[in-house]
């Protein structure tokens, strides 16, 4: 390999422009001023203290810009995998095992190790496994989850757990206890985010203010809230009123430390700590491909596993929490004319910049106005038109969604994940486990030959051609056997049974046993076994096992050939008919 | 339902004649004295009291009389199904949850109520998803494990575990404690049933001994060893020379009882009870599909569930443990000439005879004879031939039968079936995740477009044909992209790309998206997309989405007609020529 291609970041630098250097500072402005806000309250989102959000947003950033194969991507704490976290650290961390910040690292550290050993094997396929049905599904219910969550913090009071039987049960229980002073607050910050991202563009625009000015003014909405409501909460004291507040945040930059290991917890963060990496991947990949396109830049899959990968242990080693490329932020960092990783790795220093400086202030950030910002940026991710969409296309996708977000919403973000996937991929198997067969008829003056439901075509009572519409494997090799019996079962007069296999795109093992048995019953009953239109590769196999030597009936290189040649047969030979 | 259909008994019941009574009659006497040191044997085997395999044979053959659908099929304790049983039963008693006996018991229990629960809802082609290369690799690793297991009881020596490395680590550590007159007892065992199973009948057969009462003779060898070595023992004291002996056993039939059943007990016993389950009815239904053809008799495997699990709740009600219907047993039960399942029902009593009559003598049976008896029956299931004929036939089968073997034997039965059913299933995805691709081309004066790697066909550079070997879906999505890009990006004066359909017999929702990215980048590139040769169900559910108003091209019914009239365009308009 070369070093460059080890090495993305240095394509950009080198011949790295002075433009391109404005461009990447603005974008960056841009970016760092909606991420502290973010980091913070994505922290919180995680269960973990407010600084970790900013720790998360420096180191991680830098080694992604080094590795990471996306020009504009912006990597940090995004939502979905913030909520995961939470999750899986909550579980380990009650059980007392460790406190919630070493757990939280931890899970970093392995997600960074699997997904840099995951870039290096060329693993990136496993992400496959994960359907769109299923990746959009799960957003959609993580950010639900995510949104009513909010609803603490918003109303000042606790809400514990990630389903929602737990959310509902903590709401009902507490929401008497409901704040007055932090509701109005919440209310208030809302209300404003909101105006904010759906009115103040156009207003903006009426005002005649465009372009970047425009969009710095709209993304530091978040900033502004915080902008007003610090020096509010400090001069009211809603300490005293009973307002939750962020509290004392430590000042300054997060120490280089090793995460705290044991091998009982690796064995219970190992399976959480996949999923999260493995839906961090999905949602970077995928929202860099989206950007790469616009500029006719390429993603590499297994480059961005390093990448990734290098994020988290970056954010292991440096205090921070699992963090992957998130939509909102690249998107803002792309809008905002970010050319290059130099954009990210300002941010970083921006960031970095306000651990330093800012800390002491946000003593007096209410809770409610981070819950604020989370609300209003989660509630884009809610998406039922992929339920309609599957809905209306196929009712295996439509399973697939609507379990993964019904198990995401009772059990949790794990027991989601794993549905998903054990859903979509049982659903597939089911579906090629039940092929089309179709029993096949000679279109009249022709040498096609067509399914006889569907078409009048000329059939043959001493032979019964059937298609096969699907590749031959385990999960259908039993199902081949009984079709080919129960049609066989219905012809009185039958001598042959051609098996024409244009669409069979592979035997397995289970197959090929399933075959050798038909042949061998067929045999038993005076029926021969022939094949037709079976193609190169697949006969390529079959040469390899002794199924060719046993096989009562030949190979055709066309189905019409086979007809012709089955019947000359049956007038050559007239005691058979 | 008709009664009928859900009693099958009633079918061979009616007008049954003294003939089949006579035949039954006679099978049932050898399968009875194959099967009363079988079910003690299996009974050790799996970590229970010795009665409990008397048992586990009585009422559950008379169930499986009444509602399985296999006419010889016999059902009762078996080697592989025994041995899951010790691994799932010493995982919850090492806890001290519970004695090992309950836990059994509630293992056949669980097992039952999802077997019968599987067959009213016919959902018995979950089964197909445990390929052949699995199923041979599982029984060949289990028959290795069992095979060394009862060097434990030929020796004399207590071996715990039951996988390879525990074994071993066992074997090594007591190997100087062996003790010699046990090792002489089982050698002598051994010896005596290899020479019975494999020279006895051509001795019998050189001696004018055929049939019937030649196989009477060959199958009591187990039998003449217990009667030989029951007085043995008793009258040379074994038990003061520190052989292990059976023991005292309960004398008469079970009672019937429910259950020990606790819901911490079901949440830790119902993977492997579901696992026991499904490997028990997959033995089941191939053993009673091979029998059955023989005598064209049909096997319908959702009422083999019905009765499998009817069995299995047998057993749990009268203190047995998980049975199914075993391999050599019921060879055994068809070549006696068994002709209903009267002769298990037959053989029930005789065991039930032999409880109440027979258990005081077996108190001085040596457990190294029993500890022969499994070895000589386990060892007919180790077959290597499945590995070397997958090796020989494809790799995803060889990888499956290995990593179903290697994790069997390293890490136990459990593991062993879900890796295998994982690695099979992983396998099938990933091969379907990388499908055949081919740019096709004309072949000269003729309608057919083949594989441009593989014939001399003419291409025009406007045009790209693609031929897509494998339905479309989540797995194979993102490849699908990536390949159609790739091919584009080759050709300068590319306008047009045809995907050539007829071998994708289904397009998923991950699918559709990609070919919607796919339709939406070509066309920002000025090129078209088309698709030819789209099967009927394929064109329905594409009808059912938005892609078909967004195609930037059309669809053609031929592919052949997709290139005539793309090319008829561009001579209409040479300005893209």
């Amino acid at each position: 390999m070369k070093f460059e291609q080890a090495l993305p970041a240095l394509e950009w630098l080198r011949g790295y422009s002075r433009g391109s250097l404005i461009n990447d500072g603005l974008a960056a402005i841009i970016v760092t001023i909606m991420l502290i806000p973010q980091s913070l309250a994505y922290a919180l989102l995680a269960g973990l203290p407010a600084e970790m959000g900013l720790y998360a947003s420096i180191l991680p950033l830098i080694a992604y810009a080094l590795f990471g194969s996306s020009r504009t991507l912006s990597v940090g704490p995004v939502a979905v995998a913030s909520l995961m976290t939470a999750s899986a650290v909550g579980a380990v961390a009650s059980q007392g095992v460790v406190d919630y910040a070493s757990a939280a690292t931890l899970l970093a550290l392995l997600g960074g190790l699997m997904l840099m050993a995951m870039g290096l094997l060329k693993f990136g396929f496993v992400s496959h496994f994960l359907s769109q049905p299923v990746v959009s599904g799960f957003i959609t219910a993580s950010a639900i989850i995510i949104a009513l969550g909010q609803l603490g913090p918003l109303l000042g009071i606790a809400l514990k757990g990630a389903t929602l039987p737990s959310l509902g049960h903590d709401l009902y229980m507490q929401l008497r206890e409901a704040h007055t002073l932090t509701i109005a607050v919440g209310a208030g910050s809302v209300a404003f985010l909101l105006l904010a991202r759906y009115r103040l563009s156009s207003l903006l625009g009426a005002l005649g203010l465009r372009g970047r000015p425009a969009e710095l003014i709209v993304r530091s909405a978040p900033v502004l809230v915080m902008a007003v409501l610090i020096p509010l909460s400090a001069a009211m004291s809603f300490e005293s009123a009973g307002v939750p507040l962020v509290g004392q945040i430590p000042s300054g930059l997060p120490a280089f430390s090793a995460p705290n290991i044991s091998w009982l917890l690796i064995q219970e963060l190992a399976l959480p700590a996949f999923l999260i990496a493995l839906i961090g991947f999905i949602e970077s990949v995928s929202v860099g491909k989206t950007l790469g396109a616009k500029r006719r830049q390429r993603i590499d899959p297994d480059q961005e596993l390093i990448g990734l990968g290098a994020a988290n242990t970056a954010a292991a080693i440096s205090g921070g929490f699992p963090v992957t490329g998130g939509f909102s932020r690249s998107v803002v960092n792309f809008d905002a004319g970010a050319e290059t990783q130099m954009a990210s790795v300002l941010a970083a220093l921006g960031i970095a910049l306000a651990a330093v400086l800012l800390t002491p202030m946000l003593y007096f950030l209410p809770k409610a106005v981070l819950a604020a910002t989370i609300l209003v940026a989660v509630i884009s991710l809610i998406d039922f038109g992929t339920i309609a969409l599957a809905r209306r296309y196929r009712a295996a996708d439509f399973w697939a969604v609507v379990i993964t977000i019904t198990v995401t919403l009772l059990a949790g973000v794990e027991m989601g994940v794993l549905s998903g996937v054990g859903a979509s991929v049982g659903l597939h198997l089911y579906h090629t486990s039940r092929p089309h067969f179709a029993v096949v008829g000679q279109v009249p003056e022709s040498e096609h030959y067509r399914n006889v439901e569907r078409h009048d075509v000329m059939t043959d009572p001493h032979i019964l051609s059937m298609r096969i519409d699907e590749s031959l494997y385990f999960a259908n090799a039993a199902y081949l056997e009984d079709m080919v019996f129960a049609q066989a079962a219905l012809r009185e007069d039958l001598l042959h049974v051609i098996l024409m296999c244009p669409a069979v795109n592979a035997i397995d093992l289970s197959a090929l046993e399933a075959l050798e048995e038909i042949n061998t019953r067929l045999k038993e009953n005076k029926v021969a076994l022939h094949l037709s239109e079976v193609k190169g590769p697949v006969m390529d196999t079959l040469q390899r096992s002794n199924f060719l030597t046993h096989l009562s009936g030949e190979i055709f290189l066309s189905h019409h050939s086979a007809v012709m040649a089955l019947r000359a047969k049956e007038t050559a030979d007239p005691a058979l008919t």
